[in-house]
């Protein structure tokens, strides 16, 4: 088999269209097939959440063909650190980062697609079939056949299918009929709801514009991401059921009420809280999990379709970027040959797959709980001063996931060493009245024997 | 909503003609789909192993409508524990129990079946579909699709549709496509191929019948059941690649030296062993986990529909035939309100399938690897003391599985407690030269101050 060679895509979302990109321009006939309508056509339908946060990782995906300046310029605003919301209103700023310029962008999802799509199509060899529902794969062949718009059933023959196609994948679907498929969907008994914070009537951004808003709670939260048109779009993370869940509070007049009560300054931003409440529905959080992602190097899937996580990490689109670069660099690596660069492909990719849906079910934790607590944030305080007196030796977790290409299974590992070298450190320097240099020189002194069992990164960072 | 009412049940195998068998008895008209053809007329094709190990809790299930009797008079051969083989050919009888009469009893499953299908086919009520393959489940009807044998679709409308139709289950497939249903399949590394030992030309056993037969040979092993027909089923558990494994062994010239050298005493009675090996496919081991086990009150699964495990505690049937018995009851406690008893039924079973499945994952090691290691068996002999001398305060954790029917999750917790007891035991008191009473004295005296430590169970045993 010789390159160029012909490669369906399932899928013309995030992932989906930056494959294409990187598939066009090996040389690639390149066809993408789309349940969804053309969003050039009809305006983007997302299937999930309105804005994402960017990060180390997806740059490098989209810089490999060139488009993390376009994405950055056109969609991003920078959040350097989260701005905590108590429930008397009262904030206060974390920094993600001790590094200057260290931040995760927001981004809407649908302008991103938008511009990886237009990118795609603009590309010798691509084409896009929109309202095409994938029902089911041939493997052997490969080939995939689609419901098109017109009712009919049609086979589409590929020497190549890879299904970008998101965390209900078809492609998978397929795959999983096939002797020795592991396989898990496991749901979170939280789920999320949307609302919106509009932009003052002047244009400007009702808060913080340069900040990840969270309220944690306990056992909930809300968070908010700035968009560029100065609104926030609002995440409620509540269980389905029981206290403070989304059965506990119908659509009604008691709404306001028991916003004013839990998120009283975002309640006073809110004028369209009780139709948003009540229009917008409760979607559910998985983490979907498989093995092998290959089936005899002709059919694959990447991205959710592989490894759907939970948002609390903002790494979805993130990881999947990284997928796509990976895959391109593989290929590259194998001069073109599938049979090779897929198994490649999952090889290198399950073990950081796994980490991160670990680590994102892990930050829910973080991010509703130990967030707004004083010893978490104390925490925090110590290993930012490590990282900033100490340097790369001691990146913290959360820099070496949102600020690095580090393997994520090479982050999770620094995390559970530097916890232990953290909760070491408070027990023997409690918490000042001041941080001042003599608390500085206490801490390090304390860490510095204790460091020496934090393991080196291969590569750096 | 009024008793009696109709039942789909999906499924003709040993669970589901046992449910059938109850149902009808509580005055339900019940219709039972399967996809394979009529045993009675074409004989039976297995779809998984040739004998199984009856114990407790499936005589339980079958005592429940009276069943219990004819199938151990029929079908079974006690083994009341494991003879276990070593590569020189020597051979060591571990019993599984130190209460005499404890055993589990090796039953055809073919014959199982084929009894349980015709008691639930003489019951007032009762009607069996052949050759219907359920292609979908309408779950809000409900109703069951079903490709009959002459290829027609057809539909089949029921008050309740119940899915005994095993580790790949259609109609749990469908449950999948529920939003939040938590769901997993994970394959071991191990198949299983099936081999035999003939009788002697005379009509008796070629080896001790009334055993369960282990070769263990580290990280793989071959097992071996009567048969009421004098032969033994045997079965290998291998990887599929790496060392020893079925890859490493392709059927001829290799095979026969390859077994006179691991398994030599039963190499030398398995005069067609190279036909054996070659006809007969490798089967994979799979885990199935799931929940919600029901959908409104209306459709549920149940056995290995519901959790399929290994077989390494020959659990399968027992735990669906405890199933079964406990749905019944339920129903009964219910009045025959399906929409209260089959929540019922899954809040009760759910913790006891996850513990026996967990349960089944650890005794493979403890069959292949550590039944043939001194400290084990010196550990199984602590252990039979405890049990003789204490009583049933400290039954150990395989009599609870085998031999009562104490909660799994009982039994698991119990296993985990008695565990400790007997490592701190063995540590202070060496394995003797003789098992003398001075020894029986010191394990005694060792142990009286730990066993605080055993949580009783509820409901005794």
């Amino acid at each position: 088999m010789t390159d160029p060679r012909s490669v369906l895509i399932v899928g013309a979302g995030l992932s989906g269209c930056l494959l294409a990109v990187y598939l066009a321009r090996r040389g690639h006939r390149v066809r993408v097939y789309e349940r969804r309508g053309d969003p050039r056509v009809a305006g983007y339908v997302g299937g999930r959440s309105i804005n994402l946060a960017l990060s180390a990782r997806g740059l490098w995906g989209l810089a490999g063909v060139g488009l993390d300046r376009v994405v950055m310029e056109r969609e991003a605003i920078a959040m350097p650190g989260r701005m905590l919301h108590d429930r008397s209103g009262r904030t206060g700023f974390q920094p993600y980062s001790s590094r200057p310029g260290d931040a995760i962008n927001a981004v809407s999802r649908g302008g991103l697609n938008l511009t990886l799509l237009r990118e795609a199509a603009a590309e010798k060899g691509v084409e896009f079939f929109f309202n095409h529902w994938c029902t089911d794969v041939v493997l052997e062949e490969p080939a995939a056949w689609f419901n098109s718009p017109d009712q009919r059933d049609i086979r589409v023959d590929a020497d190549i299918i890879l299904g970008a196609d998101g965390a209900f994948s078809p492609v998978r679907g397929r795959l999983q009929k096939v002797d020795r498929f592991d396989f898990s969907q496991s749901y979170l008994r939280h789920g999320y709801k949307e609302l919106v914070i509009p932009a003052l009537p002047g244009g400007g951004f009702a808060m913080e514009r340069n900040a990840l808003h969270i309220w944690p709670r306990g056992g909930t939260m809300m968070i908010a991401l700035p968009n560029r048109d100065g609104t926030f779009t609002c995440t409620l993370f509540w269980p389905f059921e029981g206290e403070h869940s989304f059965s506990a509070l119908p659509p009604g007049p008691g709404v306001r009420p028991f916003f004013d009560r839990e998120y009283p300054d975002a309640s006073a931003l809110m004028p369209t809280l009780d139709e948003d409440y009540e229009r917008n529905q409760v979607g559910s959080l998985v983490t979907v999990r498989c093995w092998p992602w290959q089936h005899n190097g002709t059919v694959a899937v990447l991205g959710d379709a592989a490894h759907a996580i939970v948002p609390f990490y903002g790494q979805g689109m993130n990881c999947a970027f990284e997928d796509v670069r990976v895959l391109a660099d593989l290929l590259d690596e194998h001069k073109g040959d599938f049979g090779a660069a897929l198994p490649a492909f999952q090889d290198a990719r399950k073990a950081n797959a796994d980490a991160i849906a670990d680590m994102a079910l892990e930050n829910f934790v973080e991010m509703r709980d130990l967030s707004g607590r004083s010893e978490f944030q104390y925490g925090k305080r110590i290993e930012q001063l490590l990282h900033r007196a100490v340097g790369d030796g001691v990146t913290p977790r959360y820099n070496l996931v949102s600020f690095s290409t580090v393997p994520y299974s090479s982050a999770q590992r620094r995390g559970r060493e530097m916890e232990r070298v953290i909760e070491a450190v408070s027990r023997r320097v409690p918490a000042p009245a001041a941080y001042d240099e003599a608390w500085e020189q206490a801490v390090l002194e304390a860490a510095g024997p204790l460091l020496t069992s934090i393991t080196p990164l291969e590569g750096g960072a």
